[in-house]
C-alpha cells in the first residue's frame, strides 16, 4: 500500500464500501459526537469524512490534533446510512472508518481559518498566503486561472500559432510606462530593463518569418497599483500575425475569446462572433466612452440641434457657442418621484457637472419638468422621438463643451442604466472599437501629437500622411472591450520605414531622433518586413471577469500588495553593501525627518550601508 | 481575394493546377533563365517557385528586387513537366506563373545571407538575429523548442499537474548562485530579486494544497555564460508533487522525458522507463562520475586489492597508503600499436595525471606491457577476469588518492570509449542518480557541511540525524542524467521544521540563524505541510540534446551574447540620471585607466551622470 494514499479525498464512492483505503490531507474540521470523532479530511481534490469510532485507541491522538494538520489515515470504507448520506459531497455516500493514523505535519494555532467564510485583512492574508490559498474561493480562482491559461494556449496552437519565449532581461522599450531596471554587474553603469510588453520582440519574430506568434507573456511596469492592475508584473496573451488585415486579427481572436468565456463562463451568455465593430467616433457618440459596456442597452443621442435657438436658454447658448447637448434615455422613468431626479442631480454635481437636466414624459407623452417648462413642445416631442421614447419615459441631458459633455453623457448612461436596473445580467458582451485617430492636439503644447500608438499603420499610408489634415487620419488600431473593460489594444503595425519617419515628423520628431530612439526596429524593417498586426488581451483581467473578482490579487497566486511588497517573502529587501559594490552602485537615499534630525530611510539596512 | 495570400508557400499541389492563387513571402532566391525569371518564394511554411514568363511586364520590377524583399504574387498555378518537377519540395509539382506583383517591403543589401550555408561570426548573427532566424537550421531549432515546450505542458497536464505562474519580482532566495537585483522605486534602499528558481514558491504551492504544480519557469542567475548556460535567463520544467515518495517522482517524470525524446528524437533510441536508478556511490565506482553517459558501455572496476602487495611497486604503494586503483577496460585494444598507448599517456598528462598505465592481453590472453612485466601473472589474470576481458583486449588504470583517481577513471572511461568508437550512436540513455550524501567535509574548513541541497529530506529523518555519523547519512536527493548531461536535480523535501533545524545544526548553523535566513519557509511548515518532492529539468538542455546543438544560443529565440549583452536591442544600456535618482541610486563606477588619467567607465552616459 502506498505510504500516503490509495485515493484522493474526492475519489471514494458507495461502490468502494468494504475496501481498505488510505487517504492523506488536511484536517478541515473536527466534530466530537460524544465518543466518536469525525474529521473532514481535505485535499486538492475534495473532502472525505473520517470517523474515529468510540473506543478507538486513536481518539487521544485525534483530540490533540489542530485543524489544518496534515495526516494520513488508513481504514475501511463504510457506506453511510439513510440521513447521514451527504448529497452535497462527491464522497457523501461513504466515510472512512480509521484504523491507523499518522501525523505528517502538526499545525500550530492558525492566524486565519481555512474552513468557514470569515473575512481577514488583506495584509494578513498575503502574509499567510499559503493558508489563504487553501480557502475554497481562492483555490477555485487559481484553478480557474490555470484552466483559462491552458485553454488559451490550446486555442492559439489550434489556430496555427507557436508560443515563443521572448527575453525578460532586455532593453528599455518605447511603451508609455516606467521600466523596472536591473543593474548589469558585468557592465558597470549599464542596466537591463524588464519588458513592459514583448512588443518589439513579437514584431521581430514576424520579421524573422515565424508567421503566427503567441505567448502567455509576463510583462512588467513600474506603476502604482490599481484595483485591476498589479504594481509589478502581469500577464497578457500576446500575439502577432503576418500577412493579415485588421479583420483577420478580429476573426482570429473572436473564437478564442468567445470560446474561453463560454468554456469558463458557467452558463453566462457570451457575444457570438463576429463581435460588433464600433468606430471610435461612433463609440463616443453612442456610448460616451471608447470602452462601452454593451450589456447596457441605452444609446445616447446628439440633440444639440433640437436646442439651438430654443426657449431653454442654457442649452440654446451652449448650442450657439459650439457646445453639444447629449440625450440619455431613461425608459420607464417618467413616473419616478422628484427625489429620484434630485438624487441624480446630486450625483452629477459630485462628478463635477453643473447638474443633470431632464424631461419626463407623462402618460399622454407630454413633456414635463423644469426644462420642458421653457422648451417648445414640438422640440420636446422631437427629442422624445429621436431618443425612441414614449409616454411614461424620461430623458436626461449632458450639455457643455463637446469633449466633457460626451464623456459625462457616458457616465450618465451607466448611472441611469444601473438605477433603472437595465444592465443585462449574467452576460459577457464584447465589441471591437476601431479607427482610433492617429493624431490629436496635445492639450499642454497645442501641437499635433500621437493620440495612441505611434507604431500603428495610418489608414491611407504615406499618401494620407502627406496630403490630409493629420487630425482626420485614422490608424489601423483597435481595442477589444468586454462589459466595459478594455482587455487589450492592438494594431496593424507600421512596417514601412518611410511611413514611420513621416508619421513621426508630423508629430514633431525629426528623422534623426526617430533613428536614435527606434533605430533597432527601423533597421529591421529594412531587410524585408511582412505586413503584420496583433493584440495582447490581459490574462489577469479575463480571469477577473470570469471569477467576478474586482480585486486583481484574488486571481494571482502570490501577488505583491498595493505597495509593491510581498509580506510573506519579505520583498523588496535591503541588500548587503558588497552586493551594491559589485553592481557599481551606491544608495542615494532621501532624507527622512525625525525628531532627532535627518536620518536615512532604510530600515534593517546592514551596518555597512550606514557607514557609506 | 485576400490582399496577401490565398495559400501558404507550402500549400499548392499538382491538383491545384489551373487555379488562381496569391502568395506572400520572402524572395529566397532569384534565377535568370534567359528571358524568364524564377523566384523561390519562402514563408514560414515552405517554398513555392514563382515564374515570371518571358515578355512579362513585371520582369523589370523583379530584376530590381533584392533577395529577402517581401512580395505578394498573384498568378496561375501551373503543373511542372517531366524533369522540372522537384521531388525535394512539397510544392515541387507546380509553379506559380506570376500575373501581378506587389512589393510589401524592399530589402537593403543583407549583412548575412539567408539562403545557403555560409557561416557568420556570432556577434553579427546576434545583431541581425531577425535575419539569422530565417535560416533553415535556426528556424527549425526554434520550432523544435516550441514543440518540445508545448508537448511538455500537454504531458504534465495529462498527468494531473496544473501550471501556475510564480512571481518574478520577488525576494532573494537561498540558492547557490548570485541573484539579479531590481531596485524598488517606491521603497528607497530596497531591492527585488529575480528568482533563481521558483523553489520556495513551488513548495509553498504544495503547502497551499495544490497537489501537483508545474511551470515552464523562467529562472535568472547572474553567472558567467558557458556553452550550455546563458548568462541571464533560462527555462526549466519546474514541478512539485505532494504525498509522494521518490519513486513516485521518478514514475511521473519518466514517461514525460521518454515521451518527449521519442516524439522529437527523429527515430533515435530512448531508454525505456523505468530508467536505471544508480546510487551516487555506485555511479562514482562504476562510471567515475555522478553524471554517467550510459551510451558508453565501459564499466570501471576497483582492482586495488589485486595490486596490494604486488610486484608492481607504484600501485602496491598506492594500495598500501589507502589510495585506490581503478581499472578501465579497453575491449579489442590489445593489438593497438604502441603509439595508441603513448598518445593516451600524453592525454593523461595533459589532464594532470602522472600518466596512464595499462596492460594488454595478447592472443593467448597473456598480460603484456610495462606494468605486466612487474606484476605477477595470476594477478594480471585476475584483473582481466574482474574486468570481463579476454584475449586481444587491454585495460587501463587510474590510481592515486581515492577522490582524484575515481574522477580520473571517469575521464579515462569516456576517452577510451571515444577512441575505440564504443559509444552508442543515435540514442538517448537516461538514468537517475540517487542517494546523494547529505553531508561532506568542507575541504577549506575541515568542517561538516551540506554536500548538495540543505532542504532535502535526510534518509532516516531525525533519528538518523541524532544517532548516525553525518557523513554516512544519505538524502532523498536525485539527479536525472541523459547522455552524461545532468538535466536536473530534485529531491523529496524536508517539510519538518524540527528536522530542518537539526540538519542545519549538524552543518554548523545555530537555530537562530536558520530562523533568520529561512524563517518564511520554516513558518509555512508550521501550519500543516504535506510531504512533497519534485525536480526541474532544464528546458534549454533538453532542446540542445534533441537539436544536437552544443551552443545554447542556437536554441533560444533572442539570446544574450556571452558577455550578457543583446547587440540587437542594445541591452544593457546606460540610463538617464533622473531614472537613477528616482531609484535612490548613484553610480559608483570603478576607475578606468587611460592615458589622460582616471575616467569613469560608462560609455554614452548622459551628461547628468558625469556631473554627479
Amino acid at each position: 500500500m502506498h505510504p500516503y494514499r490509495t485515493h484522493s479525498c474526492a475519489a471514494l464512492r458507495g461502490t468502494d464500501a468494504g475496501q481498505t483505503a488510505r487517504l492523506s490531507g488536511w484536517v478541515h474540521s473536527k466534530r466530537d459526537h460524544g465518543g466518536l470523532l469525525f474529521i473532514d479530511l481535505r485535499d486538492h481534490h475534495g473532502i472525505t469524512q473520517i470517523v474515529f469510532p468510540a473506543g478507538s485507541d486513536l481518539l487521544a491522538s485525534v483530540e490533540k490534533l489542530r485543524v489544518e494538520s496534515v495526516i494520513t489515515v488508513t481504514g475501511e470504507v463504510v457506506r453511510r446510512e439513510g440521513a447521514t448520506v451527504n448529497p452535497k459531497l462527491a464522497t457523501g455516500e461513504i466515510e472512512l472508518r480509521a484504523k491507523t493514523l499518522e501525523v505528517q505535519s502538526a499545525s500550530d494555532v492558525l492566524p486565519l481559518q481555512v474552513a468557514g467564510t470569515e473575512s481577514y485583512p488583506e495584509e494578513l492574508r498575503l502574509r499567510y498566503r499559503y493558508i489563504d490559498l487553501r480557502r475554497d474561493k481562492l483555490h477555485r480562482n487559481m484553478m480557474l486561472r490555470a484552466g483559462v491559461i491552458a485553454s488559451l494556449r490550446a486555442r492559439m496552437i489550434a489556430q496555427g500559432f507557436t508560443e515563443f519565449q521572448t527575453p525578460i532581461l532586455t532593453a528599455s522599450s518605447p511603451e508609455g510606462a516606467r521600466d523596472f531596471l536591473v543593474p548589469a554587474r558585468l557592465h558597470p553603469g549599464r542596466f537591463y530593463a524588464l519588458p513592459q510588453a514583448p512588443q518589439q520582440f513579437k514584431q521581430l519574430a514576424m520579421i524573422a518569418g515565424f508567421d503566427r506568434y503567441f505567448q502567455i507573456a509576463p510583462c512588467f511596469r513600474d506603476e502604482a497599483a490599481r484595483a485591476d492592475r498589479s504594481p509589478g508584473e502581469f500577464y497578457q496573451l500576446d500575439f502577432e500575425m503576418s500577412f493579415v488585415t485588421q479583420e483577420d486579427v478580429f476573426a482570429t481572436l473572436e473564437p478564442v475569446m468567445a470560446g474561453i468565456f463560454e468554456e469558463f463562463g458557467q452558463g453566462r451568455a457570451v457575444s457570438p462572433a463576429p463581435f460588433p465593430r464600433i468606430p471610435y467616433d461612433q463609440a463616443l457618440k453612442l456610448y460616451g466612452s471608447d470602452k462601452p459596456d454593451l450589456r447596457n442597452p441605452l444609446v445616447i443621442t446628439d440633440v444639440t440641434a433640437r436646442f439651438a435657438g430654443s426657449g431653454f436658454g442654457l442649452f440654446a447658448r451652449i448650442a450657439a457657442s459650439g457646445g453639444t447637448v447629449r440625450a440619455i434615455p431613461a425608459p420607464g422613468a417618467g413616473g419616478r418621484p422628484r427625489s429620484f431626479f434630485d438624487k441624480l442631480n446630486e450625483w452629477a454635481r459630485s462628478e463635477g457637472a453643473g447638474g443633470l437636466g431632464y424631461i419626463t414624459f407623462d402618460e399622454q407623452g407630454a413633456a414635463q419638468g423644469p426644462i420642458a417648462r421653457n422648451l417648445e413642445p414640438d422640440r420636446a416631442l422631437a427629442i422624445r422621438e429621436a431618443c425612441g421614447l414614449g409616454a411614461g419615459d424620461a430623458v436626461f441631458f449632458a450639455a457643455g463643451a463637446a469633449a466633457e459633455a460626451v464623456k459625462f453623457a457616458g457616465l450618465v448612461r451607466t448611472r441611469i442604466a444601473t438605477e433603472l436596473d437595465l444592465v443585462e445580467k449574467e452576460a459577457f458582451r464584447f465589441c471591437w472599437i476601431t479607427d482610433f485617430p492617429m493624431y490629436e492636439v496635445n492639450e499642454e503644447t497645442g501641437q499635433v501629437d500621437f493620440s495612441h500608438n505611434p507604431f500603428s499603420m495610418p489608414q491611407g499610408g504615406l499618401e494620407a500622411l502627406n496630403n490630409h489634415d493629420p487630425l482626420t487620419i485614422k490608424a489601423y488600431q483597435y481595442d477589444i472591450v468586454c462589459n466595459g473593460i478594455e482587455l487589450s489594444s492592438g494594431a496593424i503595425r507600421n512596417h514601412l520605414p518611410e511611413v514611420m519617419i513621416r508619421a513621426f515628423q508630423i508629430a514633431g520628431y525629426p528623422e534623426s531622433e526617430v533613428e536614435a530612439r527606434f533605430g533597432g526596429m527601423l533597421n529591421a524593417f529594412r531587410y524585408g518586413a511582412p505586413p503584420h498586426g496583433g493584440s495582447a488581451p490581459g490574462v489577469d483581467r479575463i480571469v477577473m471577469l470570469l471569477a467576478d473578482e474586482p480585486n486583481i490579487r484574488e486571481v494571482i497566486l502570490f501577488p505583491l500588495n498595493q505597495q509593491g511588497e510581498d509580506p510573506m517573502m519579505g520583498a523588496p529587501a535591503p541588500v548587503e553593501a558588497k552586493r551594491l559594490k559589485e553592481l557599481s552602485l551606491q544608495l542615494d537615499l532621501p532624507p527622512v525627518k525625525t525628531v532627532g534630525g535627518p536620518l536615512r530611510s532604510v530600515p534593517q539596512a546592514p551596518p555597512e550601508i550606514s557607514g557609506r
